[in-house]
């Protein structure tokens, strides 16, 4: 098996570096996922990695004659005009590192750098959720929120690489300190981290709930527990979920307003609740949206789960003229 | 005088048409403005519009050979896509008008119809207070509040051509009630309308203000009254500037993170106040945006003043490849 064209894309995170050969399609032609292991290094961790990318290729009948380009997705923030990791707190403190230029060195081809937000959102973009529309946005709800905007096709990254922070809307003034250094951040209060934490705050403060019990076994509470607990109709946990929906409302409504996507698509650890998050989203975004135009974004979950990132950088590296 | 290219702006409002041609480097070589009168219906304002276009045309020397292309601004909601206004409160409620049409038959020439806060934002984005970037934002402020975005150097229409109705942001979950069915907008705060407003509501409450003195000449409270008793230190008229400066900042980090313009341009007619609305929101900006990357936008005053919508509706005419 011969093959015109292959695309490398990268999803580097700190526990696991994500490898994946793409065709031009965006299908997804082979797979592979190796230890991080961060500490060792920039150098070190591009070598394993080139390593497991040469080995795909030969496992799908190609060489690096093959491919047109690898594109990488890291944590943030990222200097993408520069192909630089700025600083990644989640790679060991990984700081000023051209990843770009390492990669594409080792490899001998082109190779764009994106966060990998935006890497997640694109590949959404290009194969999954919103894979039919021009316009989008993705929040993925996990340890923080993670955004990536698309508008008119083209992903957002304003003028100092740093747009799409949707987790850092203000949607609060004066609420919740952010470690950011702003109050009142969606992340502070939808985030996995922050479901889970509200709780817990909340229990602390001597509010009865079923998910004392989790405490009272030496457990921190997760935002699974409360969503499970939330299903069960217990008031707490009820009503932290439902905050967390109505802010995550709240920022769609903003984010229609500005943006007009066709879609806002939610992905990361908190979806696995599915209409118990989406129904709470589309309800409290029904009654929060305006009146003045019918028009609203379909209000979806990502469908492409662990993969999104490593498709969206393989597409990105493919369509990206700037790289 | 001959011309090779001439481009024609119109910026049409509730009660004049402003009508200027300009050069393909954006200098406006003509402007007239004349009666919009809109309630002698779409034909007969296309027809005056029309023949004052060609007088104008004559007194360059010019005709309608030289002509590239028109654009024209106003009132919205507009349907980009089919160039129709779909419905404008201010025009004597012309609904679902398909003005680009009209025009482009009375003048033989291609025509692009847009939203007038949007035209103005390209205008300052072409050749004002923008000129030199490639991503910014810009709010007018006036009786309500209209926005525009460009991203990358293209104007945001979004999906249903109602993107960058900053005006509409929320900013106050559960905050004042807006006409539009939302609560909390942006421009309930901060426009004209909403600094007079809410300086009446307080002083009809009771408060001592040196503002009182207008009401009790029988006359209403301006934002002009509010700018001049706050230069003068009168606390209620501070608090409400303040207040509307504040969350003017807010709206400007929320755009900074999603967006990441290089500049944020203010225009309409508070932005006369000067410093006095500049400083403000720039100490409020600096207070509620986050630490994380140092950069920020350069926050500015609109430099076109009334040619802004002419000469951005003229500039899209020549840059849209879509109409």
């Amino acid at each position: 098996m011969t093959m015109d064209r292959v695309l490398i894309g990268l999803d580097i995170g700190g526990t696991n570096v994500k490898i994946g050969l793409c065709a031009p399609d965006h299908t997804l032609l082979a797979y592979e996922r190796i230890p991080t292991t961060a500490q060792d290094g920039p150098p070190a961790v591009v070598r394993r990695t080139v390593d497991a990318v040469r080995a795909l290729l030969t496992s799908v009948g190609a060489t690096m004659n093959d491919v047109t380009g690898c594109g990488v997705g890291a944590p943030g923030p990222i200097d993408h005009a520069r192909g630089r990791i700025v600083e990644a707190p989640n790679l060991d403190g990984w700081v000023d590192v051209p990843l770009a230029d390492l990669f594409a060195d080792a490899l001998s081809c082109r190779t764009i750098l994106e966060n990998d937000a935006n890497v997640a959102a694109y590949g959404e973009f290009v194969a999954g959720a919103a894979a039919r529309v021009r316009n989008m946005v993705m929040l993925t709800l996990g340890t923080g929120i993670g955004g990536g905007v698309i508008a008119d096709g083209r992903l957002i990254r304003g003028a100092f690489g740093s747009g799409g922070e949707i987790g850092h809307l203000i949607v609060e003034p004066d609420g919740r300190p952010c470690p950011c250094g702003q109050r009142g951040c969606l992340e502070r209060y939808a985030s996995a981290n922050a479901i889970a934490q509200i709780a817990a705050e909340r229990l602390e403060a001597g509010r009865t709930s079923t998910l004392a019990t989790t405490i009272a076994t030496g457990k921190s509470v997760t935002s699974e527990d409360v969503a499970r607990a939330a299903a069960a109709d217990d008031p707490l946990a009820l009503e932290v979920w439902q905050q967390a929906a109505r802010y995550l409302a709240l920022a769609t409504v903003n984010l229609h307003r500005l943006l007009n996507p066709e879609q806002v698509v939610f992905a990361g650890g908190v979806i696995a609740a599915g209409p118990l998050l989406f129904d709470a989203i589309q309800s409290h975004f029904d009654a929060l949206n305006w009146d003045l135009t019918p028009d609203k974004p379909v209000i979806a979950p990502a469908q492409l789960g662990e993969d999104a990132g490593l498709i969206g950088a393989a597409a990105l590296a493919h369509d990206d003229s700037h790289c």
